[in-house]
């Protein structure tokens, strides 16, 4: 990345100080002043070593959609009980629940290996977007500009894994200002130590998820393992703890509000470098319209489940993740209004904007990239009705998702493996095979075939210009309720694509196989994939287009800022700097930024989501706080805020002070804070950590973990109790 | 009074700055050094003059119900919306929507006069305690008692009652301590003066009663009038504005956190005076049990309501009055838990109890007294399962209910006016009658039978020494779900109590006649009604001997208190002395004292209940503050907390400064302060008032009501708006 951060001031400082997923390269070009008066303690070479490519940043680890960190040099991973799920539920049976009763090994041979789980060290960062810029050819059209590049990043990416234990991505920066081939080692041997009880790492559950105050103990303890030579290597008994070169030491101090502290991890997807236009267009369409149809679709799995108990159980999949996106558009929606992120996106579009041309000579590509980009916007929005519901046909009714399914897997199984989409890889049969068996149980005709008739009334809508030829092939162009029932009925009856075992079969079948069957709703279901297919392309087109013209926009952007902009999140190694803190959630209210064990108490109530484990209460109710108290709060801290900058990626990430200290681990954002994906809301960009101290007294206190603690270098405390004898 | 205070430090301080609702003439008792630190401005005694028996106290009058506080000289009275409510409703049409638009008069002769509307004015206060412990016969028993008391009352309020327009009570102070004449003037003549929109003045609605933070702009304005001479007189155009002696200017500065406030009013009924295990009885029975049988009743109406919508409207106004008193029982739970209230009054009890046994020769009969007070309340316990559902039986299934009620006011009937129960005595009639007809609307007869029969199911499982007879005659001692489902259906078969034009009938005939009727329904609501003829003579009885017993033992509290201790709310005057503060209603959260007009806004939906009038939301987003911008908040102050002890019955009442200046008015407590009626908790205690400048900026910058505001002598604010020119 360094062609890009040439163009930057070396010691600049950013405008919110809270703002930024910054790289830990851009650590470096932010102003040591800034960062020592924010707090930070160390050098910040010691946080990146640009010679080696490396340093105590590194000591954050990939978890696989999650983040953790080393807390020990014997391997020793701290992330969250939710990402850390998977192994816990793998060594639980009846006879010995570890979800509900939480784990702790005694001794490193009691340690319980996970199968699928791995964790990945970062390595190396490899500027090459000219190789990648390279691999295009001259005078392509933007679906050939997608196409190469995507076959160049594939090509890096195969050539980096040669090396064994290797995983590697080309991460793009900036919408493609900069592409940087990312080598991390992939440890392959990886156990549980730790885990508290369910009731504890989930306390609080769905109705506390997003929300404050918070007192949930969402963390849990891994370890890593190599071969005795240090190399990764797959589960052994001969294996030994991995030596990590950087880890975070525990914090026994904790943090207090107003201190310094740095989230660190691997956060996934913003938009923050959209125009604001394409927000507006996500602000004024997208969400409403993910409001609107998943809106119908919930009103209509509840309606025909309170008609049918059994149909009910069939749907709760499916309405629990519908409820979720309906959930999340409506937060999108909310702190995009309450934050006025579109109009200040505006505004600093409008300041670049004006800059520029005071400079065309400079900067004209930039404004034609910013107008071409505007144009391909106005371009992809005049479909918008049509793709937004040809995308949806897969979420909604199962039917002709089912249908679709089979027939699109069909379509690209013709093709050479390596032309095809990577979803339809050979590599990914099975996955899509056992989906398509798991569907099997989500199935309910009465609903389905009202979500599918609201689907084609919608369809049936679409203006003449922009139709879904396949609806209109079926159903006719004009809508009519009992023609369209009467259809629906028809495709359901004839259809074999809702039995198991002949959908299974068709997964194998050619196309030609599957239009032999002369199945009604499978034929429906292929000219929909076809067009998805169409789209697709479309889509890969656009994406194209954005790689040739955003990058030129971008740089003006940079070059007008004369400072550090992180980019948006992309999965690599970010960190933020950020100051425990609370907010006002509405006038007349203040959120704390600290909660404590005495609130944990308070919100029990004996049943789900809030039912402590009696072990944790008799030593919360008998105040057995040991040396965990905080002298401020009286009390365990549990759980804390900050304006720390994060995102969905971030489950995990290590939470540590101005000493490269682990205080604590980030888990949530607060509800307030979901549209911090489209800009930063000082006001009430919060994510939420558990205190270390918390994780701290539950081994102390409730489990008596003295080998962990000695070997996390901690002394026992004494319960009050006691003391006080 | 004066006995009673003799026994107590002239110049105490209460123990908690924010509890007591303290009379006026106790007021006199409270250390003047200690109100002059907590922030009273003025001298005791202008609040309360002794010799004349009335001060500025006096200028809180009663609207029945509803305080009210006068704020002119020329009878313009201030009180809450919801308490001015039925003049507004006289008034409204749907050509004319007082309700919707608010009512501002231009001039006193557009004032609205009220029908019903009256205004009692505190004009003497007369201790006859001597007189009614007098009027009880030697040797009574409890009954008798009780019946000497009541009847004693009766008389003096006849007497009290035949200067013209005087209004009076004997008000019970500490369950007998002492007896207070209570007399007051009556002015019949009320008339509306302003009233904000219904969106403005219920802002919030149900959802937000009870709640913090709120923006609810609670007010209205009326004046009283008087004929020429001064005297009480009905409705006239001749008659002329009150003339009030005592009132309180309206303050343009407000209140800041911290500031001392002084509330007024009529508090309704508190329990602060019972002993802990009489305390302890709610909480462990009385209220569960309201949330069991309710519950169980909410539960049944709503899933009968969903099986037939029509149904479901006519049980919608049951179903709201029962989910009321069962929010209210949970409250009142969660509060007793909260505040530990009745540990704190065992506690206060047991050290009460060792103080008196030190001078046994002078607080013996209080230790007795107390001990026959526990004696009654074990006895009463027993019968507590049959006397809780023979209560209820009034309140659930509407049909016996119905024929209960007839056959009650045909056996009261049958006595001299005089002799009857005051509910059934001959101006109560058309009233009873009223009721009758209205119920009709209310009946729906599959959740009326599944009501009826939830009843007699758990009569059945009353204990076989405490049984309803009435029941077991019916339905026999055994539940069997088939045959109380016949025997109700032929209940309801074979009654005309369900029919409007027979049961107007049955209301005016003898006991005799219904009998002859042989209306199963109706023998059956007979037979209840005698068992709750019976139990009510046993509360007389109880009531009897509290009287006797309650005295001597709250003597000896008040006497080791050594200082003022404020009688349990009686619907008499009261002062509380408070601060505006904030609480902390969980860990983590904390509530500010004060609201803003922008807090108001961000709640606006469009929607009832956050749909604020146009007119009030151009002028609060326009910044059209003028002069009632608060230098702290930045913003015009909506509503504010403060630590008053409050009840029902304050509604309406004055909040006002050190200086007697209104700076509020009151209109509702906290959630977590419901259970404030047992006990003072300062931790959650706080009353929920209107701040006097939202008031002023509604009618200066919303209703440019410049006749009013010159009467109050307020100085029109310029708007900001105009200011910036």
């Amino acid at each position: 990345m360094k062609k890009t951060l040439l163009l930057l001031s070396l010691v600049a400082a950013p405008v919110l100080a809270g703002e930024g997923k910054w790289t830990p390269q851009q650590v470096l070009e932010l102003s040591p002043a800034w960062l020592k008066a924010q707090g930070l303690q160390l050098p910040p070479n010691k946080l990146w070593d640009p010679k080696r490519g490396t340093g105590l940043l590194a000591g954050t680890v990939n978890t696989g959609g999650c983040s953790g960190s080393f807390i020990s040099a014997s391997g020793l991973i701290i992330t969250n009980h939710h990402c850390a799920f998977s192994i816990i539920q793998e060594h639980s049976s009846p006879q010995k629940d570890l979800i509900t009763d939480g784990f702790l090994a005694k001794s490193q041979s009691e340690e319980l290996p996970g199968k699928g789980s791995r964790v990945q060290v970062p390595r190396g960062f490899k500027d090459v977007t000219a190789e990648v810029n390279a691999a295009v050819p001259q005078g392509a059209d933007d679906l050939a500009r997608y196409k190469a590049i995507d076959r160049k990043q594939k090509e890096l990416v195969a050539e980096c894994e040669k090396r064994p234990a290797t995983r590697c991505q080309v991460a793009t920066f900036d919408g493609g200002v900069n592409y940087t081939l990312v080598d991390a080692v992939e440890l392959q041997d990886v156990r549980l130590v730790y885990a508290p009880p369910r009731a504890v790492g989930e306390y609080g559950g769905e109705e506390d998820n997003w929300m404050w105050p918070r007192h949930t103990g969402d963390f849990a303890i891994i370890r890593a393992y190599t071969a005795p030579d240090g190399t990764s290597a797959a589960f052994s008994d001969k294996n030994v703890p991995y030596k990590a070169e950087f880890f975070f030491p525990l914090s026994t101090e904790g943090v207090k509000p107003g201190d310094f502290v740095m989230v660190l991890g691997y956060p996934g997807t913003t938009f923050r470098t959209l125009l604001a236009d394409e927000m507006a267009e996500r602000q004024a369409r997208y969400y409403p319209r993910i409001r609107d149809v998943l809106g119908e679709a919930i009103r209509i799995l509840e309606a025909e489940g309170e008609k049918d108990p059994a149909g009910k159980i069939a749907v709760a999949s499916q309405l629990k993740g519908l409820h979720n996106v309906y959930k999340n558009a409506g937060g999108q929606l909310a702190g995009l209004k309450r934050g006025h992120i579109v109009e200040k996106q505006r505004d600093t579009e409008a300041a670049t904007v004006a800059w520029a041309q005071k400079d065309a000579a400079k900067w004209g590509d930039a404004l034609k990239a910013r107008e071409a980009l505007l144009q391909e916007q106005q371009e992809a929005a005049k479909t918008f009705d049509r793709e937004f519901l040809l995308n949806m046909s897969g979420r909604l009714a199962r039917g002709p998702a089912l249908a679709t399914a089979v027939s699109r897997l069909s379509m690209e199984r013709a093709k050479p493996d390596l032309e095809r989409r990577p979803e339809y890889m050979d590599r990914e049969v099975p996955r899509i095979k056992d989906r398509l068996e798991r569907e099997q149980k989500n199935l309910f005709l009465a609903a389905d075939k009202a979500l599918l008739h609201a689907f084609v009334k919608r369809a049936q809508a679409l203006p003449q210009d922009a139709r879904i030829t396949s609806v209109d092939a079926v159903f006719g162009k004009t809508y009519s309720e009992k023609d369209v029932t009467a259809k629906i009925d028809s495709l359901y009856a004839g259809t074999k694509v809702l039995t198991l075992a002949e959908r299974l079969k068709m997964a194998d079948e050619s196309v030609g196989q599957l239009a032999a069957r002369r199945d009604p709703l499978l034929n429906f279901g292929m000219e929909l994939a076809k067009e998805q297919a169409a789209l697709d392309d479309t889509r890969d087109r656009r994406q194209g287009a954005s790689s040739r013209l955003r990058p030129a926009w971008r740089k003006a952007v940079m070059a007008q800022a004369g400072k550090p902009i992180a980019p948006d999140a992309n999965s690599t190694l970010r960190v933020s700097f950020a100051k425990v803190q609370g907010y006002t959630p509405r006038d007349g209210a203040l959120y704390l930024p600290q909660t404590t064990l005495t609130g944990m108490l308070q919100k029990h109530t004996g049943e789900e989501p809030f039912n402590a484990p009696e072990k944790v209460r008799a030593a919360a109710e008998a105040k057995k706080f040991g040396r965990w108290v905080d002298p401020r709060l009286k009390d365990v801290p549990v759980d804390f805020l900050a304006d720390a900058d994060t995102t969905g990626g971030n489950s995990g990430s290590p939470t540590v002070n101005g000493k490269g200290q682990l205080v604590g681990v980030n888990f949530d954002r607060v509800w307030e804070n979901v549209a911090n994906d489209f800009g930063y809301n000082p006001d009430v960009a919060r994510n939420v950590n558990v205190d270390v101290r918390y994780l701290l007294w539950q081994l102390d206190q409730v489990e008596d973990a003295d080998a962990l603690l000695r070997e996390l270098n901690i002394r026992k405390g004494k319960p009050v109790a006691r003391e006080a004898r």
